[in-house]
């Protein structure tokens, strides 16, 4: 079963939205063992939308449509496809009084344009949109599925959750299956090199293995097959190579990882945050539950703040710096004690572009690690990129907390 | 000049990875008046590659593909695009030379892998790589050009802006321009009723106008055409129709709106940050040189940190709880306060999926907003998703801010 997606909007081509919809359709067939196999992304413009329709319905069996479902003269999907498929469609007054209905909850009244999504379907079938106004439309011909949904990333999955999975898999199809091994602090060509004689070997050779770099210090392995059990014997045998390098499996991620370990040793943790400026804060906090881990912490962005919340000494500041060592030492042992928490995470760098000097250069970064009454600092030279420092030095400070929690 | 984009990667349509680059190539072609005209995005497979090529070759003048240059076997591009441009490559042992002390500059030794990167076109032409390994192709065949780039951002960024970009605009091509008019706190569809008029007038004929949701509470306006003292006309009416709901035009963000106003009225702000747990000094710090109006602040995360690190009185956490009206204006006050600004904001909420009750359900926000001894209380009643209540929490924090220095 081949599956193909299109995606129509201007505002993607002209790059000021960036698609998401698509990938999150992409994982949630990889999850049902389905691949998605081609993607088109075309101009809000009918001749285009035609022409990926037509070009995908060649060799595909189910065909995705996301985006230009709205009420405004730009949307024009229903309208096209309407016509592609010769549907007549028919003004379906009950929901426009539905929509009435729900705008009226609301507190808002409905616009008149709004009628423009309330024709109904006669060839096909209209899809339930539990979450906006915009409905989608389902087409079955000739063999092939046809789904058109909107663009609105949460309109769209809940349609895809309650209505396309369910159609999709009513198909038999063979299943893949895909593992992932996670790895930190090792090159993509290092690791080519130590596994390439088990990918090439012939008891993996239905595997496909990719490498997927993140960000500058994590490379993803990634292993599809049509057969569960020697995907598993692979994972097996490259773990006991890379072993130390490996922070996680599958959808596991550095962040849960800490968290896992962090939870399981009944660890509390607090930060002192300079370059980062709240972004490992945001990032704890990001998981649901974290207040069982984190207390929070001070922003001290400015040096008078690293003085008066986190108490860093007059003496430290002026004689070495904000961004040195023994700044990062005192951050880290100082922001534990305040808030009274097992560890204590300080970081302070030059994120740059500007700030930085021939001594203390942009990309500068110490991170400190304080517990059990050890001291675990280190220097960093990353990047001439201020979002690149900030989001490495994150990555960074979680592996070698990450390290040190599961020693 | 039509402009094609085929992005190349398995990771891409698993959904593992979200593609950025084409965004990233569409609006730097928009910022020269170009266009992108579609995109297919296609398995790591030979014969999907090819059919992508023979797709956008119908109807395109330069195609531009990313992705598949790495050394490892999943990197199957370059061979391809060899056999299918009937290329002749040859192994270039001053390259190999070139690469080997690039590795050794790192203090890294070359794997023997890489020697895959060392094939040299013959008909067509190689494009440097300044930041890494993988080298680009040109060919110039039949009036089309054809760009194939490696899929590392920060690589394929520095081959469009040396090489690329010079050679697509050699050729001549009408151009189009492009404004964007951003708006808050109104609905789309009311800004189309409170617009169609001009877009349907005749005087506009020639602009495509369309509107793009941002999260909840922002619609972009975004009008083109080739004309560019048109959409300045149309950009002038409209504003004259929406003008407090816009906060800016064109690039500018809020985030941005915001940063201006403090540095021109020299301001400084500090933040206590209870369910953002740090995002809103990440939004602040994200802005380079953000030092001269943002001091830190507290993550409070635990009514622990709120009471010792913020003064919130144990009297109004007991009567009020952390979620309060009460809370987020002792947090505002307070953290102004202790951190010697201009302007101290206080937000406290559930964000979810936890932690909600009948009285203070998931989605309930107070977000405080101290200034010129002013207190500027909210409360909202967001979504039942962590991620957006977090993040609108911000949006709206910032809308707030603006109005009220704007004022």
């Amino acid at each position: 079963m081949k599956i193909g997606i299109i995606v129509i909007g201007n505002e993607i081509l002209g790059g000021f939205t960036i698609d998401k919809n698509a990938a999150w359709i992409g994982q949630t067939l990889l999850n049902e063992g389905l691949r998605v196999h081609r993607k088109i992304t075309v101009l809000d413009q009918k001749n285009e939308i035609i022409r990926a329709f037509d070009s995908l319905s060649e060799d595909c069996d189910i065909v995705i449509s996301t985006g230009g479902l709205g009420p405004t003269i730009d949307d024009i999907t229903t309208s096209t496809l309407f016509d592609y498929f010769n549907d007549k469609p028919i003004y379906d007054e009950s929901y426009w009084n539905k929509l009435k209905l729900y705008f009226n909850n609301k507190g808002m009244e409905i616009p008149p344009i709004n009628r423009n999504q309330c024709y109904q379907s006669t060839t096909g079938k209209m899809i339930p949109n539990l979450k906006g106004s915009a409905r989608g439309l389902f087409y079955h011909l000739e063999g092939k599925k046809y789904f058109i949904l909107p663009g609105v990333p949460m309109e769209m999955k809940a349609m895809f959750e309650e209505f396309v999975l369910a159609e999709i898999l009513k198909q038999t199809s063979e299943k893949f299956y895909c593992r992932s091994i996670n790895t930190a602090a090792i090159a993509e060509s290092l690791i080519h090199e130590k596994i390439i004689h088990l990918i090439e070997s012939e008891h993996y050779q239905g595997c496909e293995v990719s490498f997927l770099p993140h960000k500058m210090f994590g490379v993803d392995i990634r292993i599809m097959s049509t057969n569960r059990e020697v995907i598993d014997k692979l994972v097996d045998e490259i773990t006991l190579i890379l072993q130390d390098n490996i922070y996680g499996y599958d959808e596991e991620t550095l962040i849960e990882s800490v968290t896992q370990a962090l939870l399981s040793q009944k660890l509390t943790i607090s930060v002192a945050e300079s370059c980062t400026g709240g972004l490992l804060g945001e990032t704890f906090t990001n998981i649901a539950g974290s207040s069982a881990f984190f207390k929070g912490g001070v922003i001290c962005y400015s040096d008078e703040l690293k003085r008066n919340l986190v108490h860093v000494s007059e003496k430290t500041l002026k004689k070495f710096g904000a961004v040195s060592y023994e700044v990062a030492e005192e951050l880290c042992r100082n922001i534990a004690r305040i808030c009274t928490t097992d560890i204590g995470i300080g970081i302070t760098g030059v994120a740059g572009p500007g700030g930085g000097s021939k001594e203390k250069p942009v990309g500068l970064v110490f991170i400190g690690i304080f517990y059990q009454n050890n001291l675990y600092i280190h220097e960093y030279n990353l990047t001439s990129d201020r979002k690149t420092n900030r989001e490495l030095s994150i990555t960074l400070c979680l592996n070698e907390l990450r390290k040190i929690l599961i020693k």
